[in-house]
């Protein structure tokens, strides 16, 4: 097959969005559009570029003060008769037009034209970020090659509509489990109810006053909540077990640790068992690149709620954030599509930012 | 097959029981047992003899001013390495000792060796009784020749330990669903937690202080427990249902209906469905032949917890106890047994009742 991303393509991010939409990339079928990317970068005699299963690195080596990153993952969702693309008026549809193909776009489009940029830069086009985390080529690579993420500042440009959302909040799961004593329900008296038990356990969730915390000016909501609730032998048995599942989010002023200490306490008396927890990412808005950043774009951040890879970046210390065209409530629908302006937009705000002169 | 149940073996109660627990009866399997019990009843001129499926039913018809049936069920729950039986000293082992070929043993070697008892006597085998309702001899009868069971009072020879267990408590199955709306547990301030909602009901079941009612001096203890709860969607769902169960043991004072408004106030405020409910049954101690039998057992009668085929009687208007020479606890167990002495005092206590020259 030849190579569709050709100097022409490259020139217009559009034009490159629906060249990549139109390279099918559903999670673990990533290497013909790997090859196709890896093949471009490696012309740009002011790269040097890596290979990672099929994740592709490229960076520039000027010798500036600070590097930053900008970084997309190539694969998408499953097809759902939404492949290849189409466009319709400022619509381009299809299967990673938002999620993020338009956001990769940015990053091999500037990759291709921006030999001269005010930071150094790392690009990083990965694989497997739908699916489960150890195939995610973002994690690979800080395993093993952990020198390709090293820089002051990250850019994931996955869909946040032009907006930028900085940090990530935590997520902790954990489970809080009652005992009891069976009995036949004709005798009750004889045994200890579990679910009566976690009724309790139920009003400590009713009654819980989540934090709201405002860091570098973004605001994040905390929350617990019970996810699932689970107890009982049979119909006529009191139960001797329950179990309630509870799914805390956290800001990211609270370390895993500090955010299970936390739930602990809250469920205070009560057996808990943590099941999985993932940390947040501080905003880090702070970093020069960062507030040049911001300047660039021209409007103010909004907190990252969800968990994404910015978490990533930040347990390697580094602040990293998301801006990208698409739509974030588009993502994964039969119907998701890209506004053409917002692709215009981020390629010029990304281009006012790099290609500035004044640092 | 020779009829094991010869003349010799039907005089003696403890004989006759060993040979009723080694013809094989489990549930479904009843009709070798049935023809034996029916061939003997034939036997006897001063019975008259009727059958439905594997049930036999037999009564005298002496003109007395009042009628007894005394019942039993001829299956057992499967085999489990107790069968045929085995005698050790005064315990005789094997499937359906004491639960309760013993019981039935009492009424066939009384259906045997009393030609001219004080009441009349209707004597009831029926099969089915450790299944599925709907295969019930007592219930089938109770459709196809409700005649066979008209009494002023029945005695169900169940396992009791030579206890007079009277009456039977209601039982009531109903649902209490909670609902709220679904949302991302990142934004769980757009949904409403279900289980956190179900924490009120679990309350007023913790609340909750059940009656103890005595009636004809038998104190029945009243019951509301949860036996289930689920709710949940997925870990990182904000869930927008979540059901209990909840099961009330209810003393026979109150009707089905009754129990259930009475389940309704408790939950008031939440959605309710009634799933299931058997009544209970009254423990009807002051009719006359229950009296002499009280004085014949000479001891207290105590309440009948659990729901038992006495509440089929009841629902006829007849009142109806169960007492019976094996023991409840070895119901259904490996280690099945029956005390050779219980069986010897329950054939005294019957005779002691029903021969009685005082009527």
């Amino acid at each position: 097959m030849a190579n569709p991303l050709t100097p022409d393509v490259l020139v217009d991010p559009v034009v490159l969005t629906r060249a990549l939409v139109d390279i099918e990339s559903v999670s673990r079928n990533e290497k013909a559009i790997a090859d196709c990317v890896e093949e471009v970068l490696r012309k740009a005699p002011y790269l040097s570029v890596g290979r990672l299963g099929n994740t592709v690195m490229a960076r520039t080596d000027l010798g500036r003060e600070q590097r930053v990153v900008l970084a997309g993952h190539l694969d998408t969702v499953p097809i759902n008769n939404n492949f290849p693309s189409t466009v319709v008026d400022d619509l381009i549809y299809g299967c990673g037009t938002s999620d993020m193909k338009s956001g990769a776009a940015l990053a091999l489009h500037l990759a291709a034209t921006l030999p001269d940029p005010g930071y150094d830069i790392t690009y990083l086009f990965y694989e497997a970020e739908e699916i489960e985390s150890r195939y995610n080529g973002l994690a690979l690579v800080a395993e093993a090659h952990p020198e390709w993420l090293r820089a002051e500042f990250a850019v994931l440009l996955e869909p946040t509509y032009g907006v930028v959302e900085a940090g990530c909040q935590g997520t902790l799961r954990a489970l809080v489990r009652t005992h009891g004593r069976r009995a036949h329900t004709a005798r009750a008296w004889r045994g200890v109810n579990a679910i009566h038990a976690a009724g309790e356990v139920l009003r400590r969730l009713q009654d819980y006053r989540p934090r709201t915390v405002t860091i570098d000016g973004c605001t994040y909501r905390e929350g617990l909540n019970a996810v699932r609730i689970a107890g009982g032998v049979a119909g006529n048995v009191v139960p001797d077990e329950c179990v309630v599942e509870v799914n805390m989010r956290f800001a990211p002023d609270r370390t895993e640790e500090q955010a299970f200490e936390h739930v602990r306490e809250v469920f205070e008396g009560f057996e808990l068992e943590r099941t999985d927890s993932a940390p947040g990412a501080l905003p880090g808005l702070t970093a020069a690149p960062a507030r040049e950043f911001l300047a660039a774009v021209g409007s103010e951040p909004a907190a990252k709620l969800g968990w994404t890879d910015v978490a990533r970046f930040a347990a390697l210390g580094i602040p990293a954030l998301n801006y990208g065209p698409g739509d974030p409530l588009l993502a994964h629908g039969p119907d998701e599509h890209v506004e053409i302006g917002k692709i215009r937009d981020g390629a010029a705000t990304l281009h006012r930012w790099l290609a500035a002169p004044s640092f």
